[in-house]
């Protein structure tokens, strides 16, 4: 059967549940310590910052598949089941035996996958009947993505944007803002950490945890409102299982036999949910092939950092995760893949990884964007600097590929669309770009500051 | 039959033809005239501008049907087929009994159907022995569209984009970078016609009119170029009419008869690819429709311009095409849809208006973001300004529906997405957009200048 350049599923044929890797795992992931009593956080305390259903799939570890509910299946019907997309032209150009596949999740306007957890975190709101929801963003996919789902259901967004993005993206926000969203700079003076920030650094550009905390406490001063967060979470984990589940759906149906995986590894929500199903197989024996995570050199957690307990953010007021991490202050460069700049990683991906089950690589940002403009050329997609580093990955796989003229099926996940990158890219074609491999000293002064847990 | 939310069709069930409506008309659109001469063009003077094939193609108004060479089906398959979508969430949000579809060609880099004909041009220039094309870009679809199509056929690609838009649009520009093309802001002093400009008007931001004369100028002084157009041509209708055939097909399949079909009318690419299949059966008497052109209040050409040969640039350098026309001196108020703002009309789509076998309207910029927000909002999908025109109308007419309890089948064009428009997004958000209607004496004015053919 000859493979269509891409394969879409049937809207018939579209995943009705989500997957839970969580529950074929033998080791579980370590649970989120409440950092005041450092216990593992009850079903009462999530509670209290996530909506009630959102705080179950945090803890279920047991059940492997959740039913996705039906007005969320409607909403994913508006831009999945996103294409498995074999790049022949790729493959030409680079002249390897290999088959390369890339699963797109940019063709909506969020422009990413974070719809996918987005349109759930507000829905399970909305059924709880709260008002609205308020969250962070920073390079402002999440924010996007949030907006048009609260948008779709009517929810209030608040969103709390790192006043630097929020004045160099002015875009983004016009975006959310047609969205219905409202956005507020971080640091702002609408709360009492933002005001204790600003009266301390009248200056400051913002950071994620500053925002986070602004955040959390709006929503915990606001009647019927929650906290939602778009990565790093094992619900987040839960929701995008869509994509491995469309991408395993579309490969059995063509008897493609995957050989190689490659996601970009930031908080790991596009991983996690790329490999879930692929890494279920593997944990019930069923199948077997390589997972690899793909990182920014400049931000190594997985393959520089330590399997330990570590805050989830800057401001130490989240939960507490087990997971690889550099310290949660640890201060990533400035690279333009600004979705990979975390300390730490999903605690699902970081046990996974623990245990054997995947591997990881870190590549610098000058080879990513080289590869992301080889892509663009011959595939007609921009990629956003993010999916580059899977890219990245893919090609050089494929490369090994044509040395020993094997011909493995190589699946990479391409997360997002570069048109809010294009700064990044005028600094690659202007020759401006430059690498950065944080010392050893660097990473051992922030690992040294770890909780102790 | 329940009609899915995305209609896809089968990459087998993509036309292996384009449809070349000139054929079935009985009033074919009158010829190019020589400026020089005041003659129809010839294929032999064509054939100096355009290379011979899109020479021979811009002048048969015979063959319905050309085929589509294997490379391009190729390419068109990185990209297409593309989407026929039911507009399922706006059904509901306007309460209407009407069904809407759209067909959405935003699902590219490009954002757009300018990639329909650009790599049909590139094909056939890479197909002479071209080294490479020269093209003049304004907001920056065409021009990022034909880099992308020139990067896969390695062929190179000059583009001139008007100053302006060179010093506003530095992302477009840096997506054509990232393509390889190089860009040149216009006027420049790299062409005698651009140097003449600057030293007259050293502080001007270029024009389109401009910007045509510097590639025009630039393919005729070099060895193994050619120039390449976007729009207006019938070359780009025939290629676009892809569009319509896969409207058509995709309605064929589930027994769809469109009762509308709407499109946003600039220069005439999208609208007339997108009604070309169906005009046809109207001129065939086989089914009947009403096909509706929507244009801008701002640049009323088919609704209050004249039906007469015409300049088709402001430098009076290319060859005159008779078309509804505000006058090729006509300076557009500088509204956000920057792919409308044009004096005339594709010959064409100009003769079926004449002949009644399609109506126009024009719509105020302020009621097209109106639609579009709308749209955006329970459709998740940012469209561009030009398209939100199709927009505009399709919900007016939805509306009329609700009043009447007609269940009508409304299609519209989705030509592109709003990524690179966020500052006219911004604009409407901040309520600082206005509208503009020119008043008689300023199309009359205008009109009093059409040259006497």
């Amino acid at each position: 059967m000859k493979i269509p350049y891409k394969i879409y599923l049937e809207e018939s044929e579209m995943p009705k549940e989500w997957y839970n890797v969580r529950a074929d795992m033998k080791n579980k992931p370590a649970p989120l310590l409440n950092p005041a009593t450092m216990q593992p956080m009850t079903l009462d305390e999530l509670s209290q910052v996530f909506c009630c259903e959102l705080a179950r799939q945090e803890l279920d570890d047991a059940t492997a598949y959740i039913p996705i509910p039906q007005e969320i299946r409607d909403f994913y019907k508006m831009y999945r089941p996103s294409p498995l997309v074999r790049a022949y032209c790729l493959e030409e150009k680079l002249e390897t035996p290999a088959h390369i596949y890339y699963k797109f999740e940019g063709n909506n306007t969020s422009g990413s996958h974070k719809l996918n957890s987005a349109i759930a975190q507000a829905y399970y709101a909305k059924m709880q009947g709260l008002k609205g929801v308020t969250t962070e963003t920073g390079a402002g996919q999440w924010g996007t993505a949030l907006s048009m789902a609260c948008s779709y259901l009517g929810l209030d967004c608040k969103v709390f944007m790192v006043k630097v993005s929020y004045e160099q993206k002015p875009f983004r926000r016009e975006v959310m803002r047609t969205y219905g969203a409202s956005i507020t700079p971080s640091p702002s003076d609408t709360t009492a950490v933002g005001r204790k920030i600003l009266e301390n650094h009248p200056e400051t550009g913002g950071s994620l945890g500053c925002a986070i905390s602004e955040a959390v406490e709006t929503a915990n001063s606001l009647e019927g409102y929650r906290y939602v967060l778009g990565s790093v979470l094992n619900q987040v984990l839960l929701h995008q299982s869509i994509i491995g589940l469309e991408t395993k759906i579309a490969m059995d149906k063509y008897n493609i036999k995957p050989d190689i995986i490659i996601g970009c590894a930031g908080g790991g929500s596009n991983l996690g949910g790329l490999i879930s199903p692929f890494a279920g197989q593997k944990l019930r024996g069923e199948a077997d092939m390589r997972l690899i995570a793909v990182e920014p050199e400049s931000c190594p957690s997985l393959t520089r950092g330590k399997f330990a307990y570590d805050f989830c953010d800057t401001g130490m007021i989240c939960p507490l995760s087990k997971m690889y991490t550099l310290g949660s202050n640890y201060m990533p460069a400035s690279i333009h893949a600004g979705g990979l700049r975390y300390h730490g990683m999903s605690s699902v991906v970081s046990q996974l990884y623990a245990d054997g089950l995947m591997e990881a690589v870190s590549v610098p940002q000058t080879k990513v964007f080289e590869a992301a403009e080889e892509f663009a050329r011959v595939e007609g997609i921009l990629p956003a600097p993010e999916s580059s580093h899977a890219i990245r990955v893919a090609i050089d796989e494929a490369l090994k590929c044509k040395e020993t003229g094997e011909e493995k099926n190589i699946v990479f996940g391409l997360t997002g669309t570069g048109y809010f990158d294009l700064y990044a890219y005028k600094r690659f074609n202007d020759g401006e770009m430059s690498d950065y491999v944080p010392s050893d000293e660097e990473i051992a002064a922030s690992l040294a500051k770890l909780p102790n847990v």
